[in-house]
């Protein structure tokens, strides 16, 4: 059996996470397939590294005034620097800082932070961190969803967990990844199970026909026009890609 | 004093969230101000209302298959207005579903459930949820950043701590809600904060001027160009936007 046949990773993928409130872990990382895969598979580990033993000054110290005035505290590119540094030199796993002035988490982005071996994430608190050390040690700014948080903690977990789920083995069987969301630029069809009647609402009768192509069809229409309903902006981005492969949509 | 006047709401702002994963909270909402404003000050309180013990079956069962085949499970709507009809009848609360297929969050949205007296937010799990409790109970759909997540707990915490740091009194002196990414519709610009020299890297110059003015146009370039490169969604949104007020920018 050669190494690239190997299904499992023979090392887990580490996720080193620096935090202030290293206790805010595991949270949802801790529950269901993904604590699973981390606690008995050994698919991954979770590592907080807690930020605040990483102060330069007597006092203990992590933030700062801004330069230049403004509101709240900075915290100080020397502990953060120090915090990284302590995971060991050379670490080449991808470095991201959760942040509000980041560019968008992508499902592409994912995919490719999944076939790292393993991922740091920095987790800011009051008005953020000194772009010096961003700068200096390559952190890549990620946001996840236009809204202002009062800590990075809870988007690392949502980027996280979205990383986690493609390593080969986290995902039972029940759960599926060929057909998603963002998977190919169009929004999920809805979902019903049993009962057929629910309070007087009757499942779609085209998904109780038992007609493939009809439901291939509406599945299909319904995508479409989810996503042309909830996000225009995945939608033209849908046309845009279906008219260059010369197979127009409307 | 009025009713009016009163800075502290007389019944603190009520969070339940539907899980089938009550363990996996609080979380970040446990910890710095979030964790202080519910435990000590009582301003908010954070209720997990666990799924699994809402099955309408004999042997517990939760899901079902999609009717019209496809891979995983799908949680059933029985189940889920049993859950949410037992926080009791005619809750006014907005009640937000936290999906891939969801409209994507904004902080106009978070600054308007703010308001309200509390939030009920359903996280999924597998496949989703039945389409139609979601139809009949009105649940919004909302989704955090262009990623598939394993359920929606993590998405919860994201949506909740935006929230709950917008009610009256959570944020401490330290912190402000004055400028923030998204509020004008521009990102944030970089901090810094001593020591004036890290690793090589100063402290911009500006920022040590004193000259408050440049500072203030320093500031405002950094927005926009950061808006422009990372985000040309919201700069072409606030380039319309000043357009139609008459103060064009570029």
């Amino acid at each position: 059996m050669s190494e690239e046949n190997l299904a499992i990773p023979l090392a887990p993928y580490r996720v080193s996470v620096l935090t202030m409130f290293p206790e805010a872990f595991p949270g949802p990382l801790g529950v269901s397939v993904l604590g699973n895969a981390e606690k008995e598979s050994g698919l991954w580990a979770l590592e907080p590294v807690d930020i605040r033993t990483f102060s330069s000054d007597k006092r203990g110290f992590l933030d700062d005034t801004p330069a230049g005035g403004g509101p709240g505290q900075v915290l100080k590119a020397d502990v953060i620097a120090k915090a990284l540094d302590s995971l060991g030199e050379n670490d080449d796993r991808p470095k991201l800082y959760m942040s509000a002035r980041g560019r968008p988490i992508t499902q592409a982005k994912v995919r490719e932070w999944s076939k790292a071996s393993g991922l740091i994430v920095l987790c800011g608190r009051f008005e953020g961190v000194d772009q010096r050390v961003l700068d200096a040690r390559g952190f890549e700014e990620i946001s996840v969803g236009d809204a202002v948080l009062a800590g990075g903690e809870s988007a690392a977990m949502v980027t996280i967990e979205a990383v986690v789920r493609l390593i080969p083995g986290v995902l039972g069987a029940s759960e599926s990844l060929d057909t998603e969301s963002f998977e190919d630029g169009l929004l999920e069809h809805p979902q019903y199970t049993r009962p057929r009647n629910f309070e007087g609402l009757d499942i779609p009768e085209v998904l109780l026909s038992g007609d493939h192509k009809k439901m291939a069809v509406w599945k299909q229409r319904m995508r479409e026009a989810t996503t042309k309903e909830r996000r225009p902006d995945l939608w033209d981005a849908y046309l845009s890609k279906s008219q260059a492969k010369g197979t127009p949509k409307a």
